[in-house]
């Protein structure tokens, strides 16, 4: 089976959890009765756990010797050739918040390899997808090729990280401080978002910490499909999550590795 | 004239700076050749710029009595019984982010009073508007009333900042650190979009400091027409910007002043 073939699968697979993500963002904004203030029930969880039973459930019918890793569900046949990892709601702060910035990620890994994924953005239409070789957004202002812009230069940077909290009090800390000293300006809250936004041109740097393998398996096709360059703190795979630097330009990501390990 | 002629009015205005700001947005994304690294201009400057001047324009032909106080442009007739306070683009690291929360702020003051208020989010197509007795949103996904939650105990509050930086290294950094520690959870990088997800239920209290005017006076009409509360953060109007605090509930922007204050 081709990545091609795949890609048409994941496709189903997004329209099908956003489906049953969806009803429940910003159900406090439709909720006509907000009287006493206490919420009936927890929508990002309801959220999270019917998007990715959807998946799952078209995942084993399609595929039945295929693995997967979720983040609600856990893990079955870890050791299969081909791996789906799924999160079905990245970023459930800003999913809360009523914000469109979270996304449902769907990744595949061949040999533990990642070799497709998607960003899905069901409220916004959005889709940010890739292959390792190219990378693909479509969403209702059209479909474009993704591409990272070329900038190396670290006081050039537009840096973004989720929540400079995730670095805690300590050397992780330290480390994140000097990229930010070094950059030309930092955007919280982005989550998966940002990531895509690095893949289109618009973010250079993206520093984490903290990342489940959920977080960033889908995006390593798109990041290395759009020109980028994404690894751990110690250059290592991202693949099994951790501390995450994505660089839109190589230069850039070489610059930020030695100052985060200065 | 009343304020629904006003309504009609910011509407037209709305739509004239979207139409100049949007094709500064994502302007990397867009531009096929990234190799130099380069940004041959500023978008955001340039669309700030383009998104004023093609409001001003209109408000000096129709009402060429009315004052204007805007981000970019500065003031003129500030003393007139109706000023117009504009900010085109507030969220301007979102904008250059390639993030779509960014939104363009149109406020209307009588005698100094905020009396009507718009923000446009013309990439998603989405506006919310109010004149301090209701307030509405229209988007892509349907139009309704917006109505703050009634939710007191900060113990339960979901909180919005744009920065924690915003706050210094001093007194106002300690008291945000109070709330930040005594709420639920703190979701960073909403700029304006924090206000009318308060006013749309979804969020419970936006802390912010060192505001101008323009980056307030048009949520004002807007989160007291959804029931909610604002005021700097020793109780006064938020007309003037500074430290603001806003609340989806009475009780709990009081709990909130005696923290900060504590």
């Amino acid at each position: 089976m081709s990545v091609v073939d795949f890609a048409r699968f994941v496709d189903e697979l997004a329209a099908l959890s956003g489906q049953a993500i969806l009803p429940f963002f910003r159900a406090a904004f439709i909720t006509e009765d907000k009287s006493t203030g206490q919420a009936p029930f927890d929508p990002v969880t309801e959220a999270d756990r019917a998007g990715e039973a959807a998946m799952r459930q078209l995942i084993r019918r399609t595929f039945p010797s295929h693995g997967i890793l979720g983040e609600e569900f856990g893990s079955e046949h870890e050791d299969a050739e081909y791996v789906w990892v799924l999160d079905p709601i990245d970023g459930t702060r800003g999913f809360i918040a009523g914000l469109p910035l979270w996304g449902t990620l769907i990744g595949l890994t061949r040999d533990g390899v990642p070799c497709y994924g998607l960003m899905h953005q069901p409220f916004l239409g959005e889709r940010f997808s890739g292959d390792g070789r190219t990378a693909q957004y479509r969403g209702p202002h059209g479909t474009r090729r993704l591409l990272t812009r070329r900038r190396s230069a670290l006081s050039e940077a537009i840096v973004a990280t989720t929540d400079p909290r995730l670095f805690g009090e300590g050397r992780e800390r330290e480390a994140y401080g000097r990229i930010e000293a070094a950059t030309r300006l930092t955007r919280f809250g982005t989550d998966c978002y940002a990531y895509c936004m690095l893949a289109a041109g618009q973010i250079d740097l993206v520093i984490e910490a903290g990342l489940k393998p959920y977080d960033i398996v889908a995006l390593i096709p798109v990041i290395e499909g759009a020109g980028g360059v994404v690894t751990t703190w110690d250059g290592g795979s991202a693949a099994n999550g951790g501390t995450i630097v994505a660089a839109g330009d190589r230069r850039l990501h070489e610059a930020a590795l030695a100052l985060l390990n200065a």
